[in-house]
């Protein structure tokens, strides 16, 4: 395993973290979930992703279980959860970031960790409806309680992560550490053009998501959806991008070819994975995995960032096609 | 006449402003000029636009001997300068927002307008090679010797601006109090859209410029260029975006009926200069006027504000069909 | 005893401090070890200094355990610790100064200590992979919790303890009170030079450790290193500064009538602990000690540091050749 | 000519600055100074720097009526005095850095130099009897008032630069952008090691002096000191320097077929000069001339810069034999 920085923090985290996205408490059996956290952990993954809105909370209760049943030592650990949509215990949501949802959240989300705190606590969407200072304060108002290390945002703009900093700055408070946005081979600009000033000014640190694009980068779509797979359902989000993305499937059956290269068995989905990991302010790439096999399948993507030189990524983006333009300038 | 706070400052501008771009120093002989000038302050025109980079710093020339030759009163005025496109004595450039620029060109603005200060003081670009902390405090300093009433900004990104006011606000010193963008009936998405958070957070004030969009708008261009005209030059901008714009032009053509609703002789022209002062945030629409009979053409527009209500506004985006989509957000 | 400000607070502390390295849980039996801090604690002092590095944690334990046996009014004493070299519970490393490190340090630490806070929180190195602001933050935090008193730092260079003082000043927090390098006859450059300026700037105070030079000064090994002494190692650091260190061997053999100008039976050891003192701001010196004799052979020094007067010094100086140079200033 | 951003700032300068340092005002006669200046200008040099302190004051005398002289525009140049090394006018010492002499001496500096201000005002040398704030506030004031449009230091150490940034980030007040240190092959610690913190914690730029160590590095001296040359005085720094180093004066015998491989006709004293260029934080490199022909022959090294590779590099540090040991850490 390969660690790194998490953006401008001292504490390091596995390039590769798992997520709790739809596997942790949903359509992936319990066990299972806590053996693919195990086969994670034992390959030297230290860092654990979850939200209070996954899966209701389950995600986070299914967390919080498996550490306490391996007896892992928490400072071994980095975990994170993300707060914004929240749910009561009647079920009624409690959806955004106000001081009073953001206290509440952290609080209930400690419960299902049954944790005293955790490492990271993300601002999980923008919340135009409340006032940036008020969320400023309110994710302060849990580093300062010990209840979170540090704080950060997903899926922000790069202008709502700068008015963060203008609200953090001018009060003397501590600014967001690190973005959770999806980057992929498909999903490229935000992360490699809107960002770029954040790293500059405050080398900004990404944990991203959907490094493989929802499974679409390893290839199993690029002949069509399986009937009878997740994807093939009337107006789902899978089916619908799989059938617009008829020119990416067919770049990404392209891939294989420099898959290969890079030595006997290795699949596009893992140098999929690896490319992500290629941008320097890519922490780690956040994996689901609803199988041990899948894990281990994935972690060997850690050995070929190395190998993928320049010359690949050029080939890379010849066949994706897709390389975003900008200039770089000096303080950018 | 009608005056508009001059965004979120205490100080109000005629909703029209004459621009030097292009006329003042340039292609406008210099006693027209002075001219439409003259027209413009006679109808309660307050507001007089200029830049160092207009016509080499003729037009600021111009603006400053007319102003002495017609014994204004210079506090009854609000002039506005713009820096970024310097030139020494010898023409070589000076570009950029360095302090040293800066200082040099604010100098060299006031000795051309023959004046003690301007109102405004824009940076007539973002400048991605100096540090933002160095023009925050480069543009305060110029306020702080009493050489400018307001520092702006022009054509730069939301971001860019955030950002300014995030060093501003951290060093207790003055922000950007207004941003000179296009806006015009086909230029829409950032002043409509992207500086949306801008207007809730520092309540921004716009003087936006070509707001006929050179012309086009007043649909002289609906029949094709005429020949021997400014824009029946090979490889002019005006050429190719006339050219392009073959929808645009028949879409303008479709304004005209809706601009005689308003009253007889109403011209596309005035419906659309009066369109983009229906926007709020919108504190003037700077022209530009080759004629008397330009700016008298121009300033029956301001009568047409109250006239164009929400329902004329829907037929209108019917016709251009390019409102930009957003959703509008309580602190946006 | 004599007590001493620590440095730039209202908290005085005795000027001989009994530390924890290498005889706390480690080659020092606990018992002897329990006997000496008593020793100590009923000749005055009050100042007793640890780290969660020394013996992986057995030294806070030691330490905890004693006081909780003695009874002791815990407010009476000033304890200390330090926080670099972590320790997961499965013998992994926890190194560094990330805020992660800091606070899982700080509390397993006072959990080994048995106690609620300590007086003192050291970073025992510099880290350079750690912003300084999340340092100077980490430990401000643990302040504003309660679980210390004060910050200081170990073996920084004078200049990354002014970076923490920019910090802390531009943040409004707390900056570090003291410093603790190792000071001795030997090595005195950083005590007596490069702390210079920041004895004026911020009054630093410092607890020094190696006050003896690990047994070097007490003139022990005068005669070469005793055969199967802890010094008789092949490799050992011992060995190679013994070695090594020739001719300071024979001027630390010529300060032995000097030191029995002061009183009959005081040795070289006292005379080289007592001279650490003269160092107006050094507030403690830190002794190790492995047996109550030992302790009280030590605390004879702090009645000499009145009788070692100016022309003392200055013998001192002449045989040692190894005055600083260096020129005192104002603002120095 | 090439230009580089002067440390972190939007102003550029000439990578070759032409310094008055023992040349203007000095033994080098006023007009064929005047004719250095005129050749510089024209090959581009756009950096003039000179000090109070040079020549008792006609070193700055001479630069002003050149400049006069020559009619160029001031905005095209950066101009840099120095100030601590005052002289009143009957003749006693007025030296230091207390504001009331910053602010006298930029006062009679101006004077000299027959302008408005400075780009670039130094602080000549730390002074260890002024506190910081009052230096720092002073220099301040000289922006303010519009003296200067930048400050900097010459030959302060790095903790002294740091105490700098203390005071003016906690007073948000304007830090030193830039240093003037000695820099060439003979002399690199300070800058390649002891600044390495300033690089990445303000970007602080360098103008170097003495790239040539005064000849030294020409190679003119590798045979010995001429007879009735400069340094063939007895006592003087010269002839000290160039006795004490016999070695590297060997050593810089060796570098000149390392020159001849950039190019026939090239020398020693050109690669020297481009060597120091290779650092990334050297804005400038300052160098006197005595006559047309020995600037022309400098300006030369402009063009070596790019052509010098890192095989050369190395294949020069094993000549000199002397690269800085030092660790490169993530925030240093």
């Amino acid at each position: 395993m390969q660690y790194r920085f998490l953006g401008n923090t001292g504490t390091k985290v596995s390039v590769i973290a798992l997520g709790g996205w739809l596997t942790h408490g949903g359509h992936t059996g319990n066990e299972v979930a806590k053996q693919t956290m195990k086969a994670a952990y034992e390959a030297g993954v230290n860092f654990f992703d979850s939200a209070e809105g996954y899966a209701g909370g389950r995600a986070e209760k299914l967390l919080g279980e498996a550490i306490k049943e391996f007896g892992w030592d928490r400072d071994d650990l980095v975990i994170s959860t993300k707060l914004y949509w929240g749910e009561h215990e009647d079920g009624s949501k409690d959806v955004g970031l106000s001081r009073k949802h953001v206290l509440a959240g952290m609080r209930k989300s400690l419960q299902r960790l049954q944790m005293e705190f955790v490492d990271i606590v993300y601002a999980h969407r923008p919340d135009k409806h409340t006032p940036m200072e008020e969320v400023v304060r309110a994710f302060n108002h849990l580093i300062h309680k010990g209840q979170a290390i540090y704080w950060g945002t997903s899926e922000w703009s790069s202008e709502e992560i700068m008015d963060a900093w203008r609200i953090a700055d001018k009060l003397n408070l501590i600014g967001p550490v690190v973005e959770q946005p999806e980057y992929n081979m498909i999903s490229r600009t935000r992360v490699e053009i809107e960002y770029a000033p954040l790293y500059r000014k405050f080398n900004l640190g990404l944990t991203v998501f959907s490094p493989l694009r929802r499974g679409i980068l390893t290839g199993k779509y690029n002949k069509g959806i399986p009937s009878g797979s997740r994807a093939d359902k009337e107006g789902s989000w899978f089916k619908e991008e799989v059938e617009k993305g008829g020119d990416m499937l067919e770049r990404v059956s392209r891939l294989e070819p420099l898959a290969k290269e890079l030595g006997e068995g290795i699949t596009t989905g893992q140098l999929a994975l690896a490319w992500t990991l290629k941008h320097p302010n890519v922490s780690s790439a956040i994996i689901g995995a609803t199988s041990v096999e899948q894990v281990r399948e994935n972690l060997k993507a850690v050995e070929l960032v190395e190998k993928i030189d320049k010359g690949l990524m050029d080939r890379i983006d010849e066949v994706l096609g897709n390389r975003p333009e900008g200039v770089p300038f000096r303080f950018d």
